[in-house]
C-alpha cells in the first residue's frame, strides 16, 4: 500500500463568526485552489497574522468554516510564535493554548486552539478494506530517499469523505528531505 | 545500545583566516561552554550573520577552528536564507553553497560551505566493538515518545576522539518531539 504524503504548511480554520470579524460583515471564504481531501479548499483571502508572546506568524486559512477556530502549526512556528501547542488530532483542541488572531478588519483572541496536527492517514472506506487498516489504528509509516524515516504514532483516519493520503507538518517533511509527489508505506512494528 | 541523541541549532566552523576577518587581527575564539564531543566548544564570541539571496539568520560560531569555514544548516534555515544545500558529512563541502558572511570587523563571501548536516552518531571505538558497528556503516535509529521515529540513512562515525552521542538537526528534533536527554537505538533495518 503506497500513498502520497503531503505536507501541511501552517494554516488557520475558522468560524463563519470568526470570518466576519477578520474580513468584515458578510465576508466569506474564497476558494483559491481545491486540496486532495475532497472539499477542502486554500482560499484567495488575505492571509491572517498570529501574534504570540514571542512573535507573530502569517498563516493561511483553510476552508470550508469550521464550528472552532484551529491553528496548525510546526514546532518550528510555534517556538517563533512563543506557545507550547499539543500534538493533537484535527478537533481535538480542549486545553490547547490560543493567541490574537488578526485581519484586515477586525481581531480576536483566543483561549484555545493553536496544535501541533498529530501524523495522520487519510484512509478512503475502499482503501482500508483493501489494506486491513481501521479508523483509529496508529501505525508506521516508512518513507525513502537520503532521510529514509518511518513515521511511528500515525493514525488513521477512515471516511467516504477523504481521498488517501498521509500529512505531516513542515518539520516531519524537511527532517525526512522529501521531494513532491513522495510517497510513504504502512508498516508493522 | 541506549545513547543520547543532541540536536545540532545551526552553526558555523571558521577557519583562522575566517576568525581574524569577522573578528579582527589577532581575534580568537572564546570558550563558552564545552560540546559533548570533546574539545569541541559553543563560542562566546558574537554572532555572525549570515545573508543568501532570499534572507539573513544570525549562527553561533563552534570552536575550535577548522581548516575549512562549513555552515551547517537546517532546510528551514536554508529556506529563509534562500540557499538549497544537499546533505552531507561535516567536512564534504565539495560544490556546495555558498553565502556572504558577516561578522563585527569584516565580512567575506563564502563558495561553498553550506550543507545540511546527515544525520550521524559519534561513537567510541569501545562502543563500536561492543555493538558490533563500524566506521562509515549507515544504520537505523528509533527513538520513542509521542512523535516516536525511525531515522534512517544515519552514518557511524568511529573516533577514539569521540563521545558517544547522536546528533540531528532542529527540523528533525522537532520532526520527533526530542525532550533533552532523549535517547535512541540502533535497529537493524
Amino acid at each position: 500500500m503506497k500513498f502520497i504524503v503531503e505536507t501541511s504548511a501552517r494554516h488557520i480554520h475558522l468560524t463563519p463568526e470568526a470570518i466576519e470579524t477578520l474580513y468584515g460583515k458578510g465576508a466569506e471564504l474564497v476558494v483559491k485552489k481545491m486540496l486532495s481531501q475532497p472539499g477542502q479548499f486554500a482560499t484567495a483571502n488575505e492571509k491572517i497574522k498570529l501574534v504570540g508572546p514571542k512573535g507573530e506568524l502569517m498563516v493561511s486559512v483553510l476552508g470550508p468554516a469550521r464550528k472552532a477556530n484551529q491553528i496548525e502549526l510546526s514546532f518550528t512556528d510555534a517556538r517563533a510564535l512563543g506557545v507550547v501547542p499539543p500534538i493533537r488530532e484535527s478537533g481535538d483542541v480542549e486545553g490547547t493554548p490560543g493567541c490574537k488572531v488578526i485581519g484586515p478588519c477586525g481581531e480576536f483572541e483566543t483561549d484555545s486552539g493553536v496544535i501541533v496536527a498529530k501524523r495522520h492517514i487519510h484512509v478512503t472506506p475502499e482503501d482500508a478494506e483493501k489494506y486491513g487498516l481501521h479508523d483509529k489504528q496508529i501505525v508506521s509509516v516508512r518513507v525513502g530517499g537520503p532521510r529514509a524515516t518511518v513515521f511511528g504514532e500515525t493514525v488513521v483516519r477512515v471516511s467516504p469523505k477523504f481521498q488517501t493520503r498521509m500529512h505531516i507538518d513542515c518539520d516531519e517533511n524537511n527532517a525526512a528531505a522529501l521531494a513532491p509527489g513522495a510517497t510513504g508505506e504502512v508498516i508493522v512494528d
